[in-house]
C-alpha cells in the first residue's frame, strides 16, 4: 500500500506562487508570515515512461552557464531530446518543433506533450525537447546538490539565461546540420508557454512562431487583479455545484476551529487519514488549497492521469463527494471525501503523507522569489478560499529569509513586458498563438483577446491547463478536435509563408 | 603649442575594429599577431561644452550590476542628462526623447547629438541622454580603475546589460512621474544606433520607434563581406582622385622599405614631424590608417568638428594635399601633407604625438573582445590599405593576451540576429529608421533598403557617419535638409498613431 506522496507528480508553474493557507487564516496566522511554497509539487517525479511510442534520442549540450556576462564561469552539460525520424531534411526546409523545457524533468514534458509527437509526421519535422537550466539532468556545477547550494550557485536560474540557452542551442544544432534555411517553430506549457511567447518575441530570428498554451505571462505586478487565480477556481467547483463550493469556504472555520481544540490537530490528522500526526493546521490547509488548485488545472473533460489519477470532470466528482457524504457527517468529513478523489482515486492509499518542508531549495522556488513574482490574493466575497490579501513585503522577507535572496517584482514586465500588451503588440510582432482553456485558474493571467491577425487568442470553454498539447485520444470532445485543428492549420501558415519568402528572395 | 594628441576627440564606433597595419604588412609582420585596437580613439575626451545653448540637469540613477543574474553585487551608479524644459508631461502624452548613449562620456554625445535638441521642442517631448555602463561617470565598483581593474570586473560591459539599464531607468523614472502613457522614442549613432535598433527590438514595450544612424548591425560574423569597410574608405578616396588613391595604395610599401633602412625609423619620424622618434613602422601606419578611416567617416559637406578642426569634404582636401604636393616631393612626404590636413588642419600642431599603448584597458577595446567582433579584411585589389585577410584565431589570441577574455563570435547574430534581416523583420517588428550616408564606410554593415513599410532604409549618397544626428545649420545641403524632415514625418507618425491607438482604447 503506497502513501500518497508517492504518487504525487509535479505540476509545472503550478501554485507553488499561492499564498499559503497559514497567511490566508490571518486571524489564525500572523499575516506577515514569508508564503510558503508547496516546494515539491515542483519536482517532477519522473514516471515510468508508459509512451513508448515517443522515441527519442538523449543528448546533451554545452553551455555557457552565464550568457549575459564575460565571468570565467564552468560550462555545464544542458540535456535535450532529439527526434528526425520524420524530419524531411534541409533540402526541403523540413520545420523544427522545439518544445520549450519548463520547470521539471524534460522526459515527463515530452511523454506528457503528445500534441507535438501527434502532429510532427504530418509536417515532416523534427522534434527537440531541451531541457531547462537547473532541472532533471540538466544541472550546473555538476549536480544537483552543488547547483542548489546557494543563492550564489542558483543565481544563473533565470528565463533570460533559459531563453539563450534555446537559441544558442537551436543556432549551433543548425548549423551542425546544415539546416539554417529550417523554420522552427515554438511550443511550451504553462511557464514553459511563457518562455515560448517571449522566444518569439525576443528571438524571432530564431523561431518564426509559437503556440503558447496557458501561458500567464500578465500575472506580475498590477496587470491582472491579484483574485484572479483563486476566483476561478472558486468558480469551477460553484458551476458544478454551489453547495460544493458553499461547504469548502466554510471548512477553513471549521479548520481551524478544530485545530484549536485539545487534541484537535490529532483528531484532524484522524478524519483525514494523514500518515503522521498534525503539528498545525497549516499542513493541512496547504495540502487542501493543493488539491483544489490542481483539480482546477487538470478539470479535463476525459480520465486523466497528468498530475494523479484522477475521472473525467473531476471537479464535478469532488462536489458529488462533497454533496453526497452521508447524514450525519462533519463538514471536515464531507471534504475528506472530497478531496479523496484527487488523493485517492485508485482507493490505494491507506494514510496521506503531506509535504513537511515546503520551504525547500526547489527550482520554482528560487524562481518565484527571484523573477516570477506572481501577486496572489484570495477576495473575502467571491473565492472559496480564506481571505488573504497579497503582502510584498512578507512574500520579500521570506523569500530573503529561504534563499538570502531579495525578489526584482518588476523586472519580468521591464524585460518581457506586459502592460498594455494590446497596444504594444498590435503593430509589433506576429506568429503568436496563446490557446486557453477557460477552466485553468492560469487563463486569467493570459492573453484572451485577439491582438492582431497572427497574434491569436484561442479560447474554449471547457478547457483546463494546456490541453492541446496533450495527446490526442478517441475521448476528446469535439471543441479539443476543432482547437488543434485551429492551431495546426495557423502553424501550416507560419511555414507556407516563411517558405514563400525563401523562396521569392531565392528567385530574385 | 599642443601636440596633436590633445586634440584627438573620440569616435564612436569607429575604427578600433580594424586590424592593425602591422598584421597587414603581412610581408613585414607576422600575421598571426594579435591585432591591436586603436586605443585611445575610442577614448572620448570631453571637449569644453561650446554648445551652452543645450541646457540640462545631470542626474544618477542606482542600476543593478548584473540584470541576468541574482549573484549578490554592488550596484552603480548610472549617469543621465535630463531636460524637461519643452516636454508638454503626461496629461498631454509628451513624448520622451531617449538617446542610447554608447562607448563614450554622455556629455560628449549630448554636445555632438544636435538633431534630438533641435527637434524636441516641436514635439514637446523630453530628452533624456542615459550614459552606457563602464564610460564617462557611469563606473561600476566606483572607480574606472577598479571597473576595468581586470576580466572579471569588466565582465558585465555587454551590450545587453546597457539596454537593460536603459529599460529599468525609463521605466522607473515614467513611473515616479507618472508618465507611463508618455511615448518613448529611441536615438542613436553608430554603436548607439545598433543599441538603439536592437532596444526597439527587444523592448517595444518601453519604446515606440527608433532612428538609428549609421548603426552596423550586420558588421558581424559573415553577414556582410569583412572587406566592406575598407573598400568603402578607399573608395571615398578613389572617388576624389584616382591618383591620390594610388599614392596612398603605394605609400605602405615606401613605409616599410624606409622602416628597413638604417636610420629610416630617424627618418620617418622626421617626415611625419613627430614628436618621438618611432621604434617600429607600426605605429606611424595606425596612425595614418586611422586618419583615412576617420576621414572616410567625417567626410562632412561642411567645416566641422567632430573629432577634429575640419574643412568642408576634407577628403577631397587632403587628396588636393596629396596630389599636388611640390615636384621633387617624395612619396612619403605627399602623405604627410595630406594627413597634415586631418591632425592639423589649423596648423598648430609643431610635432605629432603617436600612441604609444594601443592594447590599454579601453571600454571598447574590451566590447570588441568579447560581443562585438566585427570582422574586417583588406582585399588586395579593391582596398587602398595593405592586403589583410581576417584571421579570427589571431585576433582570439591577442584578445586572451589583452584582457584574458575569449571573445564568442556568434553571440551577437544569436541575440539579435542579423542574417537574413529582411525575412526575419518583414512580417516582424515595425518603426525603425536605418539612417546611413553612402560615404560612411560603416553604411556597409547597416540595413541600406526597407525592410516593410515601418522599418526604413533612408540613403543619402553624400552622407556621412550619423551626420542626420547633428545640429542643423545653415550650411546643410538640401538632401540633409529633406532627410531630417522625413525623419521628422516619420517619427511623428509613430507618436500619432500611438495616441490614436491609446484613444481608442479610452474610448472602448
Amino acid at each position: 500500500m503506497a502513501s500518497s506522496s508517492v504518487s504525487f507528480i509535479i505540476i509545472i508553474i503550478t501554485t507553488v506562487l499561492l499564498p499559503s493557507l497559514s497567511s490566508q487564516l490571518s486571524d489564525l496566522f500572523p499575516s506577515n508570515n514569508p508564503p510558503p511554497f508547496l516546494g515539491k509539487h515542483s519536482h517532477p517525479i519522473k514516471q515510468p515512461n508508459h509512451h513508448q511510442q515517443y522515441h527519442y534520442e538523449t543528448r546533451y549540450f554545452s553551455q555557457p552557464l552565464d550568457h549575459f556576462s564575460f565571468l570565467d564561469l564552468p560550462r555545464f552539460r544542458q540535456r535535450y531530446l532529439i527526434n528526425t525520424e520524420h524530419w524531411v531534411g534541409p533540402s526541403r526546409s523540413g520545420p523544427i518543433f522545439l518544445y520549450c523545457g519548463n520547470e521539471g524533468d524534460i522526459e515527463w514534458f515530452a511523454v506528457n506533450t503528445g500534441f507535438v509527437w501527434d502532429i510532427a509526421p504530418r509536417f515532416g519535422a523534427m522534434i527537440l525537447f531541451p531541457e531547462h537550466r537547473y532541472y532533471g539532468d540538466s544541472m550546473p556545477f555538476g549536480s544537483k546538490e552543488e547547483a542548489y547550494r546557494n543563492a550564489t550557485t542558483l543565481s544563473y536560474l533565470t528565463a533570460e539565461q533559459a531563453l539563450a540557452d534555446f537559441a544558442v542551442l537551436i543556432t549551433n544544432l543548425k548549423k551542425n546540420l546544415s539546416a539554417e534555411g529550417c523554420p522552427v517553430v515554438l511550443f511550451g506549457g504553462s511557464y514553459g508557454g511563457m518562455l515560448a511567447a517571449w522566444m518569439r518575441l525576443k528571438y524571432p530570428h530564431i523561431a518564426i512562431g509559437a503556440l503558447a498554451s496557458s501561458a500567464p505571462i500578465l500575472q506580475f505586478e498590477d496587470i491582472v487583479p491579484p483574485e484572479t487565480f483563486y476566483n476561478i477556481v472558486s468558480n469551477s467547483f460553484k458551476r458544478e455545484s454551489s453547495s460544493c463550493f458553499d461547504t469548502i469556504k466554510n471548512s477553513w472555520n471549521a479548520l481551524t476551529s478544530e485545530g484549536q481544540k485539545e487534541d484537535g490537530l490529532k483528531q484532524l490528522s484522524k478524519t483525514f487519514h494523514l500518515c503522521q500526526e498534525l503539528t498545525s493546521v497549516q499542513g493541512l490547509s496547504d495540502w487542501l488549497d493543493s488539491a483544489y488548485s490542481y483539480l482546477a488545472m487538470v478539470n479535463y473533460p476525459y480520465p486523466s492521469n497528468f498530475l494523479m489519477p484522477l475521472p473525467g470532470h473531476p471537479i464535478r466528482e469532488v462536489c458529488k463527494k462533497i454533496d453526497g457524504s452521508p447524514a450525519g457527517s462533519s463538514i471536515l468529513e464531507h471534504i475528506f471525501n472530497g478531496v479523496s478523489v484527487y488523493y485517492n482515486y485508485t482507493g490505494e492509499v491507506d494514510c496521506f503523507q503531506l509535504d513537511d518542508d515546503p520551504h525547500g531549495m526547489d527550482g520554482w522556488n528560487w524562481q518565484a522569489c527571484t523573477e516570477m513574482v506572481m501577486p496572489m490574493s484570495s477576495d473575502r466575497n467571491t473565492s472559496m478560499f480564506p481571505a488573504y490579501d497579497w503582502d510584498y513585503s512578507a512574500f520579500r522577507e521570506g523569500c530573503q529569509e529561504d534563499f538570502q535572496v531579495t525578489p526584482r517584482p518588476r523586472w519580468i514586465t521591464t524585460e518581457f513586458g506586459g502592460h498594455d500588451i494590446e497596444h504594444v503588440l498590435k503593430s509589433f510582432g506576429s506568429n503568436i498563438i496563446f490557446s486557453n482553456g477557460l477552466l485553468d485558474p492560469w487563463s486569467g493571467g493570459s492573453v484572451l483577446k485577439n491582438i492582431s491577425e497572427t497574434i491569436i487568442a484561442l479560447i474554449t470553454k471547457e478547457g483546463a491547463h494546456h490541453i492541446d498539447l496533450r495527446a490526442s485520444s478517441t475521448e476528446d470532445p469535439d471543441w479539443l478536435v476543432e482547437q488543434r485543428a485551429t492551431e495546426i492549420k495557423l502553424i501550416q501558415g507560419w511555414i507556407d509563408n516563411y517558405r514563400k519568402k525563401m523562396k521569392a528572395t531565392f528567385e530574385i
